[in-house]
């Protein structure tokens, strides 16, 4: 016996977030009908209304929910500096460390053959005006430290270097609280090369 | 600077599902929102209408989308044997092995003190009812291989034992395609103990 119809549906849904599959959608879909039908009502309300909720900062493309983009339309904004991200999810990271008070840049995605993501979909000529607009003496590259990461920020590099301005990466090493015991050897070979005075 | 309301309140919901923390709820919700508009409308539409979509068998407590009651009401199900299970999902998953044939039974959960799921919370009395209508010869109890199963398990047979029919619980071992290395000891010497001839 199958699911019933309904359920099924659901559970198709649940798949396609990240790292979810077969059994875990069933298991959270089963989850979903134990909720009280007020919770049931109030998230699929959210959901229907989320894409109206959620602006996109026509100019560097982070989201809000404000008037206007906390960033692009901000006085208090450094616009000397530019950190480029690949998710407007990473926009929400690094506010969070507080660290960093500049202007920022979400692409659309980074390279990545296999998906067929190439550097026409990275719109370039988009980022290529904002720093000459701006008039930006740094370009903050914070990617994942995956290979897609590697070749977007090698990539930007090249083209970006024709301004005359830095392009910096975040920098790599061992992340805080770890042992030395439990790190790969790509990071460790990393943090070792790249020792900084104490 | 933090996530927009109507985000944060998706977070909110996406943590209910179990395994899943802050982090894994945060990337489900961007990955939610980047999805087309019209799955969010469908999904949202799932949502509001699944727990009319769904019935419930008032005898056996199973899930169903058609008019009657697939086993309680099949005249092809053998009412000689009744499986227990914790969760309707459980069903599913003997039902698609289709070695089963006979009756189910949903408790409504398994004893846990911690979770102030005791004894009259099994509502055992209905169990009985049906045990006692359907003539039951056989009593088959599928639960999850964990202390709380163990528990309910225990009390069950106990309790059943007044009827004089057989109870009898899923059989413990290796599972299917696993090899000896990655056995956990518990499993390991209960598969040892419980061997059969060849």
């Amino acid at each position: 016996m199958s699911y019933p119809v309904a359920l099924q549906k659901i559970i198709l849904f649940l798949r396609k977030f990240p790292g979810v599959g077969k059994k875990t959608a069933e298991r959270f879909a089963f989850q979903i009908i134990s909720w009280k039908n007020s919770d049931l009502l109030a998230f699929g309300d959210l959901l229907k209304s989320i894409q109206n909720d959620l602006l996109t900062c026509p100019t560097c493309k982070a989201l809000f929910d404000r008037e206007k983009c906390p960033f692009c339309d901000s006085e208090t904004r450094d616009s000397s500096s530019v950190c480029v991200v690949a998710s407007p999810k990473d926009v929400f990271s690094i506010e969070s460390t507080g660290i960093y008070n500049g202007l920022y840049h979400v692409l659309p995605g980074l390279l990545s053959p296999i998906d067929h993501f190439g550097p026409n979909e990275l719109h370039l000529a988009e980022l290529k005006k904002r720093i000459d607009i701006a008039c930006s003496k740094e370009v903050i590259l914070a990617f994942d430290s995956t290979i897609e990461g590697d070749t977007t920020a090698l990539f930007l590099k090249r083209e970006l270097n024709k301004f005359g301005i830095s392009v910096s990466r975040l920098a790599m090493g061992m992340p805080m609280g770890s042992s030395l015991d439990f790190l790969d050897e790509g990071t460790l070979s990393r943090a070792f090369s790249s020792r900084l005075p104490v």
